[in-house]
């Protein structure tokens, strides 16, 4: 799967994802009136609107971009409702030829996860018959429980040819509470010893996606990536260069703060190797000064400006380097 | 509602959670063919043989019990049919009286904690209507983001009078790949000085956990509570004194192989701190030789032989310490 994100990223010339993460307030009031009129103020009118608001925004940016994040809390908020309508975008999106990442951070101990990776990534057998749940090409993996936990979505990858993210280092502010804690090195008996200064978590989470990656190998990259958040570029260029067959799924830019300067590191030599995505700064761009302009009513339009700016922002910034 | 809980604890003298985590391979034969031959062998037929399977094991076992533990992923690997049934599963045993711990181990950063909490023990509010999604008693969380990916559910906790359970040191083999690293004191600034020792990451977690649980507390203990494996006993000494307002989840007893002697240092010196879990050891306790005489068609009922045997063996071993 990374081999046919990569082909996208080519074909468009944007290493670009945009984030699916639908909040209420980005909805326009026209698409919500609407909704409410069919379905009342319901948890299914909720997820009407959210569906009409993804597929506008969907139709305007398909040919621009090689991928989309929709994440799943945004859709779980909403119950039953919400979740057919997370299902419904999964499957919309992958008809349009868009390479689906379903930011689902799922992790548990090994048979738990498991249960995640079939009925995300793959399909569970019932009777005679195999049956696929949500069914997106990549997912996001909280690595905190350790290697049992997340090579069962690796074991998945490897027979459904598809392909996960693992957080490394988060974009949000307290990210550092804990993955940027300064560990001990303990990889060979020697270290630690008199003098060891020790790294931080996420450099020794980032070596074991390396690891991980190493038995799930596309032509050039690995179908296991990492998440690096925009808003951390020196750990970024430090992280790119701890696992270079990893590709980057980089979180942050635009409204967390993240800038197309920032983004460099998270790059290769070739031009590839990571893909930034924006969410709030694209599916609300209407809502923003600089694309006030285009009006509730042509929403979409205005996500597709946005689109394209951050695609000049971001070469821009690839260019100087 | 950890006050419920506490009560509940009281009421059944058991400080057990039962883990509601079907695999098909679980549900006795008779179940499956019934719901596959109404509902065919599809994600439905699967979802409907859970749900006669839940419902008739919940019933055997609900006075015996204060708790009950649905694991998401076993449902979520059936797609939408499965999370009907988790959310079915969740209300009949709240019907029942009894405490459900969603175990959802969800996390992210700030806004998208913020959407799972609202989703998971909180509402939306869509026009004028308040509407809740799943709507669970407590659920798990996974710290691995930091404060700010923590505190949105703490927030809905405290306007719900809600509760979670943070993943400190989980029951699994690898759990310590990361959670046992030691990090270097960054606590106060003369620390990590001349001849600082470091600690294990998990204590540091623990000490948020209380840090965290001081907002929210019930009448003893705090809303806020913490996930320690059964498997890791020693580790579960020092977090019981580094978190002494923590209500202790402790998974891994029975099939994972922590047994009741490993389970008196989770307890506090009320004989309260601690509810333990066991899953795959009761639900599917007929396919174990010990009750076996059972037989797949009375399962229920070797179901309920198993949680009264747990609950002696617990008893037993906090009557010993």
């Amino acid at each position: 799967m990374i081999d046919k994100l990569i082909q996208n990223i080519k074909r468009t010339g944007a290493p670009i994802v945009v984030g699916l993460d639908p909040m209420l307030k980005y909805i326009p009031e026209h698409l919500q009136k609407k909704a409410f009129a069919e379905y009342g103020e319901t948890m299914k009118g909720a997820a009407e609107a959210v569906w009409a608001f993804n597929k506008e925004i969907v139709d305007h940016i398909c040919d621009l971009v090689p991928a989309v994040k929709p994440q799943i809390a945004m859709y779980e908020q909403f119950g039953i409702e919400g979740l057919l309508v997370y299902k419904r975008t999964v499957d919309y999106c992958r008809e349009k030829g868009l390479v689906v990442i379903g930011d689902v951070k799922r992790g548990d101990i090994g048979s738990t996860s498991e249960a995640y990776a079939v009925g995300h990534l793959g399909g569970v057998q019932v009777g005679s018959s195999f049956c696929r749940g949500f069914d997106e090409d990549f997912i996001t993996v909280n690595p905190y429980l350790g290697s049992d936990g997340v090579k069962p979505f690796i074991k998945v990858c490897q027979e459904e040819k598809k392909g996960i993210f693992v957080l490394v280092k988060t974009s949000n502010p307290s990210s550092g509470e804990f993955q940027d804690r300064t560990v001990r090195d303990e990889m060979s008996p020697g270290a630690g010893g008199p003098e060891s200064a020790g790294r931080p978590l996420y450099e020794i989470v980032g070596e074991k996606v390396a690891e991980w990656g190493a038995d799930c190998m596309g032509s050039a990259y690995s179908n296991v990536g990492a998440v690096v958040g925009a808003t951390y570029p020196e750990q970024g260029k430090v992280l790119r260069s701890l696992m270079p067959k990893a590709f980057i799924l980089v979180p942050g830019y635009g409204a967390q703060g993240g800038k197309g300067a920032d983004l460099v590191h998270f790059f290769n030599e070739d031009g590839l190797g990571a893909i930034v995505n924006s969410s709030r700064g694209i599916i609300a761009a209407y809502q923003q000064k600089e694309y006030a302009e285009y009006g509730a009513e042509r929403f979409a339009e205005a996500s597709r400006a946005a689109v394209s700016a951050m695609k000049e922002d971001i070469a821009e910034a690839l260019e100087k380097r």
